[in-house]
């Protein structure tokens, strides 16, 4: 039984107070949607519906978490707001975002300068409303999305070792997953058995209390996604069900959701030995994650890893098989900013957690991609993955 | 072998032809940002990310599909777009929002009237980029979400003919899952079970090409989702891997994805013979329903058949026991709109399906809900749902 829970209490009121300090401009009140961001601060986690749900968080760090009807008990039960209010339904009479501005007004705030991640409820299902700045014709409302990532790609101790054991479960599922791949077997049968003996196991290392919380996982999973064969091809496949067959080139993905947090681990494996162009693509591919990891430290930039990567597809003649950047943040989302790519600017910071991903793609052979979760220290970086990623150890029985 | 298959490439066409009848005033085209919108109009099937996509509807309904580099074999393998249009990469250099700008200008469409599903690519994971009214200083853009909703609520016969499929899949998972739950079973095990055999069953009888192609459901799946004995009192409670005890009240839900259509079914069951408040309850529920279903009907206005449903709670004195309204419209979305809402002034019409479940929340005891998916026909409804609603038919043995 691990003693590693939820963030504490503590630690999400300190951030409602310390968010105003990553603001470029004074604000007197945020105006949060995203169920992202809403659980980050006050601890709620929900499923955002067209139910809007919105937290305020005022300039002395007061949280007020404005709900349906619906999901008061709910919020009641588990969020850290200092105060819970609640609208009787949507799209009813008058509208949510009406009893939101009566809200705000009582608060002294419908005429002050308020900081949105969005402005208004985003369309989510068959949700539809003012924004945010129409419903209060005084307020003078302003995105700041970019201010908020910040905060949150600067991961606390508390968030790194959720992120650490997120890791280490997706790595126990993946390690399953190898091991029941085989000539033969089926795609969704050996998913399906690796996911459920990894979660078991995790649920019976953490404790009955443990909980996932995160929108984009459940338990500890290791999957291809469709990724088989010349089928590893496409980056994002779906999946096809398919049957492994002696020389497929595999592409996995696994992760587990610990507390809100989740990680990311992928590798290129084969199913008996290597063709020589499977094992000239797959140097290509490490070496391309090396010149990565060797760029990744604090005062460089995104761009300028995304850059050095990119110089080697140049000097190697491999621009036919490039398709994305090298990589983006994760944590709660399973992708944030910022990224690891050409048109990103912002300096590499320790506390970052980012995924490493550079690939090739070969059209009738199959993709090339290892992803390793890594933090940015002081001095360069961590792999929180610990996976093997060499050749022979990724090369099935055929 | 089922004849059934996804929506024809000719149905899509005519969509995209005839959406701009749909509209209250004259736009020269549409841009389209929402994935459930996309695929309606042009049968690209995705998952949402950080990377944006867009589908460009002229007045001629050619459709012209932008795509992340990623993604370029994906949509050309499965879109129905007359075009497709690739840039490189998000954030990329430059943006992406460029990039489609600059399409826009080549298509003629920089300075037009344009309607939209959202001012720019919505918030997804970590993107961020500027609104295309922004980007596209001379073009007119305006939010027509509720033209594309109202088109997208009136269901074509190929359409209720997949919502008919996956109801009929939904109730069978919801047999099993009943046949399955006994007391001293865990409702993990039970959903599981009764989910994977419901799902071998759909695509043994669907055939191989069967694709769920939904982003809520995917197989047949019937669900407890935490609602059991107590805990049913809250609406959308989260799972919690209860084990079934005598005298529990019990909330279900089941559906299928079927080529990118769902259903829902909903109900209310016993664990042994019910108490005399249980039985009330249910009772009441059960009456909450028939007003509904009496109310349904082509010309009255969604707020009319909630008010009718609203006067049984006054009258019976159950508003301590209310918590939403009456439902909603689904189809490729698992909530659309229009909704069953005292402030959804919209009219019924023939070919809208709604969910019908008014329910009725008992601290202490339990939630009292059925829910059936429902068809506005030329002179009342049909119910798409078959299942017993009868309280001898949901009592389980104890």
């Amino acid at each position: 039984m691990s003693d590693l829970g939820p963030i504490s209490q503590q630690e999400r009121a300190a951030r409602a107070q310390a968010v105003f300090d990553h603001l470029d401009t004074p604000l007197d009140a945020l105006v949060l949607f995203d169920d992202q961001f809403i659980f980050y601060y006050s601890g709620f986690a929900f499923f955002p519906t067209e139910r809007p749900i919105a937290l305020i968080i005022t300039r002395g760090g007061e949280r007020v978490l404005f709900v349906p009807r619906l999901e008061r008990e709910h919020a009641a039960q588990t969020d850290e707001a200092e105060r819970v209010v609640d609208y009787p339904e949507f799209p009813g009479q008058p509208h949510p975002m009406r009893h939101l501005s009566d809200l705000l007004a009582e608060l002294g705030l419908d005429r002050a300068r308020l900081g949105v991640d969005h402005d208004g409820y985003p369309p989510v299902m068959g949700y539809d409303g003012p924004a945010l700045s129409e419903q209060l014709g005084g307020a003078r409302v302003r995105r700041v999305t970019r201010a908020l990532d910040h905060q949150m790609a600067l991961k606390s101790p508390a968030e790194v070792a959720l992120i650490r054991e997120s890791a280490h479960w997706g790595a126990h599922a993946h390690h399953l997953l190898q091991t029941y791949t085989r000539v033969g077997e089926n795609e969704t049968e050996v998913e399906a058995r690796a996911t459920k003996e990894a979660t078991a196991s995790m649920i019976a290392a953490l404790g009955e209390g443990y909980r996932g919380q995160n929108r984009w996982l459940s338990g500890a999973v290791a999957l291809y996604r469709g990724q088989i064969g010349v089928h590893s091809a496409l980056p994002h496949a779906m999946t096809t069900g398919a049957t492994f067959g002696h020389g497929d080139t595999l592409v996995t993905g696994a992760g587990a959701a610990v507390w809100g947090y989740l990680s990311e681990l992928e590798r290129t494996m084969f199913v008996g030995e290597a063709s020589a162009r499977q094992r000239l693509f797959f140097g290509h591919m490490l070496n391309l994650q090396d010149i990565a990891f060797e760029a990744l430290r604090p005062g460089r930039t995104c761009a300028e890893v995304d850059r050095a990567v990119r110089a080697y597809y140049e000097r190697e003649g491999l621009w036919d098989h490039w398709r994305h950047h090298v990589g983006h943040s994760l944590g709660q989302r399973i992708h944030e900013s910022p990224f690891l790519d050409l048109g990103d600017d912002r300096p590499l910071e320790p506390g970052m957690v980012l995924s490493v991903e550079p690939g090739l793609y070969v059209p009738g052979l199959g993709g090339f991609r290892h992803s390793d979760t890594i933090l940015i220290t002081a001095n360069g970086m961590e792999l929180l993955t610990d996976y093997p990623r060499d050749l022979e150890s990724l090369t099935l029985p055929a």
